[in-house]
């Protein structure tokens, strides 16, 4: 386990140190709009999405990584801009973010629209460019990119953010929360899973154990986040404890009752971690997952 | 002339039946965020993007139509997200746009961001399904992406708006108007030519002097935008005249007089139609470009 911890950090510092080679540099007449954006992205998150598809893409094999990079700064930059615009006062009105000023307050809240529409187009520019002129075959990238698109629109994360704003304060059923559980966490770890394994040049069959597994861990990964708030507190999680709540949320933890909830993001985990090892051999990419799923904060 | 505007009225025509077909179906648990950028798209716009990329694509001898398509369609919900996104209150707080309710006064404000975000989203969900599936050279197809991603982001469109957004009630230099000017309104409309012109397959050189017109289209677009914010009425416009000079904005007028902007829109539009002569030949395009230049609404 200290292994695996030391080498988490390593590799945080590692993908950071990529993420910052695509990041813009805040000079020129709009500079503040750059500012805005590297504060979002620089806000100390945890690299999870952009880890996931460079593990991934080791998994199945793919050992060209500079074609992989520029879809996990893209990946972690349209994670990135999904918060800012959530923060938002007419989204969720979040002043803090793990501890920190969030960008429309710091910014002011035209910037947090715009440093937000500026990550997200960002993404597609770094990407377009690695199609145009970048490591490995256009093939391979544009089908990465499709999939990160797909996942990230309104057939994934933009559909799941929509119906999580439209139904906040009201009580939902089982088949909407499953909807948000899938769509607004579940999608883009699907794309940091399928664009991983495309870029490695993965067969159709493993795409769908791909993203079966992507699909699991997302949603353990959101169990355990309404768990979280339930048995969290302040100084773990560098927000108030219950913040999900004050507008009478409905989690996973509600609708099915604590001890059930830890009981599915077991199973979710266990299968999730067999089908990775059907794949190929990642110890490190499973303690990940299972670091993820049973984190405590 | 009169041949010209029933040409164009059924371009117009033509042009909503290819963007009403890449538009999302209102269904599922999320149709609201579809119905939010269905109503966004459907504001009755004049449609000059797309337009000009598919006469673009015609002038440099493209003949693949579909191939095009989903660029045109792209182009235009990428305009039309950033116009979502520019009326919302915390930027230019417009009620109404082209005489009726903005996006978020009918949708809600959490809903007009992320109505912006869905249509930005989903354009390059579009283009990037449209390399992996659709017709035409896939290396042409990523340029045409590329150059749209570039043009439309914080070196282009969003760019412009940030510095606009920024000095919003300050009076402007004439540098940062011309910033402006080029990034705001130009950068999309550059996209719409070059896009046009790769997918046809057009040599660099012929890129360059498309980049050249497409440039003084664009601010002689914009320094029109101004003369009629003097000049124009309400019942054109369909929007209060003075509108943009309620924060005490410098514009193109204010800082030149009315006769040199007359002129240098005169002489901008003379050149970008000899650059246009000078690439081959397509008579509607260069009264499509006249016509927008010399517009009075």
């Amino acid at each position: 386990m200290n292994n695996f911890k030391t080498e988490l950090e390593q590799e945080v510092g590692f993908i950071n140190d990529i993420i910052e080679k695509f990041l813009p540099d805040e000079t020129g007449i709009d500079k503040k709009i750059m500012e805005a954006m590297n504060y979002s992205v620089n806000a100390g998150g945890k690299r999870i999405r952009p880890m996931l598809m460079l593990e991934v893409y080791k998994l199945c094999g793919g050992n060209n990584f500079l074609e992989v990079y520029p879809f996990m700064a893209a990946l972690e930059f349209i994670h990135s801009y999904s918060l800012v615009h959530d923060d938002l006062p007419a989204m969720d009105n979040d002043d803090y973010r793990r501890g920190r000023l969030t960008t429309h307050k710091v910014f002011g809240e035209d910037f947090g629209i715009l440093a937000g529409d500026g990550l997200l187009n960002h993404a597609y520019e770094i990407m377009a460019k690695a199609l145009i002129e970048g490591e490995g075959e256009i093939d391979k990238k544009a089908k990465a990119m499709e999939i990160i698109a797909r996942k990230a629109g309104i057939y994934g994360m933009v559909g799941g953010q929509a119906v999580d704003v439209e139904l906040t304060g009201k009580p939902l059923t089982e088949e909407q929360l499953d909807f948000i559980f899938r769509l607004k966490t579940g999608a883009l770890i699907e794309a940091a899973f399928l664009a991983g394994g495309y870029l490695a040049g993965c067969d159709d069959e493993t795409a769908s154990k791909l993203e079966k597994a992507a699909a699991l861990i997302g949603f353990a990964f959101q169990i355990r986040d309404d768990i979280l708030d339930v048995t969290g507190s302040l100084e773990e999680l560098g927000k108030p404890v219950f913040s999900d709540e004050k507008n009478n949320k409905t989690t996973y933890v509600t609708l099915y009752g604590l001890e059930k909830s830890e009981m599915d993001v077991e199973s979710m985990s266990n299968e999730a971690v067999n089908i990775i090892k059907s794949i190929g051999n990642n110890e490190f990419l499973e303690e990940l997952v299972c670091n993820l799923i049973n984190r405590n904060k």
